[in-house]
């Protein structure tokens, strides 16, 4: 039985357990989250929703001695409304903080032995704080990271080319928040340098639109639900499913002394191998950028 | 291709998309609603969201000149929140009144000639009133009815006994409100009347679980969202794939002369043919009442 | 990780395989056939057809040590090609019978401790005799009995109808084999009871049209597999998610003191309860008959 | 109403209609073959089959007048098994040629305006001769070409160096046959040349392999169905999804003179814009041998 828990169940955390549910990636469910009530809800409307399928998940009641056989703790805890006007990832900062303070006895005391993958922001430092609380093996705390920035990026590539989004690999890397890049050397549409078929004007445009996607995104809604949801999930999936899968995660540097995003292998351990991109001249610029800004923001814990 | 519009983006509306794109069912969406960052927002996050799959869905820009060779209209209108803490059906009738008289003419000039599934509530008395404004043949004007409280009932009825939901056939039907009931006569869990396996009382109790559920989750959340979402996609994909499928749904009852859940074959050309149930003689007066007490609803428009 | 096991990679076994594989329901498997050459082609055909896929099911080297930790083992061995011609299922037996007796002691070798889920026909003394040969506890022994027949009368109904499949419940039980039957009196459609729609003579015909099926696609094809492969398919994903599916596979009765096919709920433990029907007087009579030729077939063993 | 039509139902066109019943990709199926019997076997098979589902796909009595409102027609007519022994793709041409004569103008008479997608070998030549004896536009006439055999590479490398196959990009590219040739300088794994990770001999090695897989499929099956069907399948959605997915089709390329397989974009139009990938010098004479390959074996015809 494939058993996740998932703390903190705001928009985030409540759409990834649908999805988890609507694609028969777990078999147990267990949610946490201080307003007993939203649980309760979420619980209801989630069985409710799968009342249609062969595959069912039970949903167990919150307690936290059920993490002892949790396979995957998904950290997605922290209230981005509170910090709405000023989405600054600083700024959710002193927030989160102290919510990772909260759970991080708690789940040690659980004897949890699984892996977290944290979502919430800012990512890196929040993931690495929590491996540091917890304790645990740095391959078994990770974070989604640059994986939804990636997504976004191929999203912009995708629209802009017309060309269905399988066409277009390559990697968004760093800080899953300003300081990140595409890494555009690496990008390729249809095993095309996309540095051959556009300009680097061009390509600064597909930055900005990328970058301009999740502040549509969070302006309109206030948070995002779906893009970050689908992450997830599949990172869970690799994990359960053991499938080898190379995904933009943050993950513990040892060079770099921080977590920070880029192409990781996941198994069921959790990180296996990072697998670091050849960067040209200027994206090497960014990346050292990106990591200061990582080491400034959690020396600010 | 197939086209949906979906009036009405809050948390029905948009979880209802999500489901329309994860599971493969349509080709093209156009989204509506008032609050036009919220409709930025939401296309962004569904297509970043659906970066990862084969199928993509073409997210068409909001324009009323869309709905002239839309197939189904999925209307969500309606803001529940504002009717938070008196969610009565009756209190969100003065606002979704409003909005369906806003709505109808702008559907009818567009020469729209799909069908319209509704789920704005009061579910039975708004398809009505959205029949009426539009003119549009009955059969293409209908509504998710009790299919979402026999969602709810199954529900119960499979946590009671330990039984897969597939087990148990049988319906909620009347009013998508206070006044509908489980017809009990006709429900069955592998071929059994559950009459023979439950007592009045435990049935009673299961009647009051499946309602208590619905409020469980409102209370909690202030809306449901994926009991729902699930019902919409599976009745939209009943009328794009032509299914026949029989589902609970609202529909005008010519005997009633009203709209009111019970099941109906579903087919690409919308309603096709009502299925009423033999009901015991206790459920007959159920179903009288729930007539009445839709009647009145309707009257008060 | 979910594993499975599948004996016998002809047309069944090996479209089992690609089933389990498209709907994401194991994590492992391992085949096993006499035909090496055959093992090969399938793992290459079927790693070849999971390119495109997220979730990736590791096939293992056919090596009998593997069934220590295999959770299910789907047995498919036997070629019917050998019976061509002469597809009665007590034809089978003299064939299947030997296998059974080669297969039994391996298996108990491996000191596997799973849940055998057996295809391989006739049904019904096929299953018997596998637990007798293996000394497995009765529960963890089953066999997909008239599950293959039940959808058949579906689709007969269905199409007679013109409603779709999910409107039907009901079942076909007794011997997977010629002396089967519709339990008619179980089988109602969008609630009502499919005998005050029809008359006797066109449950009749109904009847025929399901066995006729069976034989339309045994003569045109040799063997039938995608309609089994679907409930093997469905059966195995109730055992790994312990969704306590009511399906009318083969398993044993105590009263009848032999195999046989009526509704009965799976879980993770294998058969956990049976679900005898109600039955008319008549097929009292058709129950006793289908008892008594599993019998005086299991004492030709 | 997706519409789709099979001309040939031996393993290849039987798996993949199951392929596109199972993924939802189609809403109506047209199954033709001379062999009647095996028709209403396949058809009966696939319906029992998909009893379970929510979509249904209707199975229409095959006649040619339905291809009038075909969406799409697979051709995968030509019984391999009369050449195994002598698997040459020259040897198949004898057969496949007058199977092409037979149906082309049978095609042309029902004023079929869909798009043709071939899967019969010698893929690249039948699909030539296909489109010039129907006359029908080249962009609307295409194959599965070498998306199989870029399948079969990422297999190989996925297995190597243990790598999930989503995190490999490139392509086989040429005639889907012996003188096809992985176009090494395209292929990246997570963003990193795969010829800066494995020396030249590695990659023949995997060559080799890639090949060798799909030879162990053919000597131990006598056929390949899962590995096509699964990209057959695929771009039966492209189209009617109109996707804009990137896959090697053979296509006609105006300056070879010849259907070859390359990365081309496909809509609902069928071809819409070929990707010639930029090769090594050792690359662009293993594509000159290739044509040439192509063009002597269409002088055959």
């Amino acid at each position: 039985m494939k058993k996740v828990a998932i703390i903190g169940v705001g928009h985030v955390g409540s759409t990834t357990a649908y999805t988890l549910i609507s694609k028969n990636i777990i078999d147990e469910l267990v949610l946490f989250d201080p307003n007993v009530d939203l649980i309760h809800a979420e619980i209801n409307d989630l069985l409710d929703g799968q009342m249609e399928q062969n595959h069912q998940v039970k949903i167990i009641d919150s307690n936290l001695s059920e993490l002892a056989d949790t396979d995957i703790i998904i950290f997605s805890a922290g209230d981005i409304s509170l910090v709405k006007g000023n989405p600054d990832r600083f700024a959710e900062l002193n927030l989160t903080k102290k919510i990772v303070e909260e759970w991080a006895p708690k789940i040690i005391a659980t004897n949890f032995s699984g892996i977290i993958l944290n979502i919430t922001n800012p990512c890196d430092v929040v993931t690495q704080y929590l491996q540091e609380l917890t304790g645990l093996p740095k391959e078994r705390v990770i974070g989604t990271g640059t994986s939804l920035d990636t997504s976004r990026m191929k999203h912009a590539v995708s629209v802009h080319l017309g060309v269905h989004p399988s066409a277009i690999s390559g990697y968004v890397i760093g800080e899953h928040g300003e300081s990140q890049f595409v890494a555009w050397s690496t990008v390729r549409v249809a095993g095309c340098p996309i540095t051959d078929l556009l300009t680097a004007q061009a390509l600064n445009q597909l930055d900005i639109a990328a970058r301009n996607g999740g502040w549509v995104t969070f302006q309109g809604k206030g948070y995002t639900s779906y893009g970050i949801a689908i992450q997830a999930a599949k990172i869970t999936q690799a994990i359960l499913n053991d499938n080898h899968l190379i995904v933009p995660i943050t993950h513990y540097h040892p060079d770099e002394k921080c977590y920070v995003g880029d192409p990781a292998k996941v198994t069921k351990y959790g990180l296996d191998e990072s697998y670091p991109l050849k960067l040209s001249k200027s994206e090497k610029e960014k990346w050292i950028h990106t990591i200061k800004t990582i080491h400034s923001m959690y020396s600010a814990i």
